[in-house]
């Protein structure tokens, strides 16, 4: 099992990108091939003892750069390197915390489309109380058309049950209501098509308060708004967590936990709600195995990512989604 | 002052309404006219005392039902019936907590909208560290057009200046990236719009975590995405709630702060992070006062309400959105 991790994406590359490598090959079977600029990332790492190889790339697409037009320009960028490393088989698998837009429009230009999808999907798994939800399409896709959604939905049910190991997945669709006149336009049409599919486990709408919940193990919506529901979410984490930080010292209950049993509560409870914590999310719907990171990924984040990688490799997923579709 | 009240709309109505109304005819110099059936209001409260009256109406549009037939049908639903009261100025606003979408089809069809708005929105106060963020729309009008946006970002200025008395409020578009060239379509058009308007204090776009961070003061959206992004923030905020009591009662931190404390603590953060503590969010675009509640309002969240109704009507804003329109 070989991963090609771009190397230079991400606000913390390539320090804690290759600290990820590093744990991540001591953690799962595998090879990691870290992509970017060689004399940034050559002797930061013990590379005589571990399984990791350096590839040199001696561009970089930036967060501002128009992402398709990047990809075509920039030939020699860590990220469309990478991933032609996995479209030419010398590697399984792509991981980048870079650009997201930049490793999407890599992964539909170098490895192109599976047959039969119009769009791919981010799939991002959330953690609940009940387990994972995994959310799709979470910033890939803009402007989806019902099929795009139904593509989702037939994408997704796959990787909840064969990546996550999800039995017969209920899959649900993201909208203003349960009742199957709810949304607006795509979403009506998107109810619909949903509604006659035989291949899915089809459990009606879902509202914005069943994903944190848990109540569904898959969730479709247009990337727009998976995108901004999931910053939404991160923001609102990191506001409840100041907001009680500042109840506690000011009715005198963090003097009574003690600094110590304060910062393990909190430092838990962020590691059951951080998306990263959770690793990587598979871009779905593109001929290869390619995985997303947060671009404030650390090294455990890039780590937990590479194993992400290394179950969807496994899981051959791909053949199952090439077979439905 | 006189506000129609729907006595029948809400998961707790009439009971939790009509107590809502006696707290603010306690509270505000106001009085309200509680619409619905008569049999289950009579007799609830102190009528010789107090000014609140009673309005007969003896149907009630239900959740599941199609809000404009229904209200087209439903001559004498209490919703119809308040919403009458307003367009016959027998009362300055009218206010319900029942279908949202039964609340804003009585509007649109019994008011009107005012001259200029295509789509009326919902204006939603959302509590943050820094204040209040207004987010608009919350789910009005689902299938927005860019100049809907645009038209919400007047609006919602408006309010915020002359309501909530923020001075030269920002107004941030709602979207997947900071630059202008990110966003679905409806977005990227906005954007265009919006940089050149020169009544408003536009300061770009904004990503889901500014909303809870309170960076803007005005965020506006199609409402599909902003009625997601409520319910989603509603069921993250309990689901963190939940973790974190099992995290403390797991690490022995429940017990170290013993249950008052603890009771209150939780208290006060939902207190500060409930959007129904905020009270009721005004209908912005019809021609007459309107402010939709929370299906769930309990009696202290429709005094609150009934409160952002007075302050609403004492703005005199529909005067400026014509104005400006």
């Amino acid at each position: 099992m070989k991963i090609a991790v771009d190397a230079m994406g991400g606000d913390k590359a390539p320090a804690e990108i290759i600290k990820g490598a590093v744990l991540a090959v001591q953690k799962y079977p595998c090879e990691v091939i870290l992509v970017g600029d060689e004399k940034k990332i050559r002797g930061t790492f013990d590379e005589k003892n571990l399984p990791i190889t350096i590839r040199h790339a001696d561009e970089v697409i930036e967060m501002g750069e128009h992402p398709a037009d990047a990809v075509r320009c920039k030939k020699n960028s860590s990220i469309v390197v990478a991933t032609k490393m996995v479209k030419d088989s010398e590697c399984d698998a792509v991981l980048s915390a870079g650009s997201t837009g930049a490793a999407v429009a890599a992964a539909q230009l170098i490895l192109r489309r599976i047959h039969g999808i119009g769009r791919p999907a981010i799939a991002t798994p959330i953690p609940t109380p009940r387990g994972t939800t995994l959310l799709l399409d979470s910033g890939a896709n803009v402007d989806s058309r019902p099929e795009h959604l139904i593509q989702s939905g037939i994408m997704g049910s796959l990787y909840a049950e064969h990546v996550l190991k999800i039995k017969n997945p209920s899959v649900a669709l993201l909208n203003i209501g349960e009742e199957e006149t709810k949304g607006n336009e795509q979403a009506k049409e998107a109810y619909q098509l949903l509604k006659n599919l035989t291949t899915i486990n089809f459990a009606g709408n879902a509202e914005g308060r069943d994903i944190p919940r848990g109540v569904f193990d898959v969730v479709i919506c247009d990337g727009f708004v998976g995108n901004v529901v999931l910053k939404f979410g991160e923001g609102l984490a990191l506001t409840i967590m100041k907001l009680l930080t500042e109840e506690l010292t000011a009715n005198g209950g963090a003097e009574l936990l003690g600094k110590s049993l304060l910062d393990s509560t909190f430092k838990n409870l962020y590691k059951r709600l951080d998306v990263s914590e959770n690793g990587g999310a598979p871009l779905l719907g593109v001929d290869g195995y390619c995985v997303i990171s947060h671009g404030s990924s650390d090294a455990r984040a890039i780590c937990s990512a590479i194993g992400v990688a290394c179950d969807y490799v496994n899981s051959k997923i791909l053949e199952h989604i090439r077979a439905t579709l």
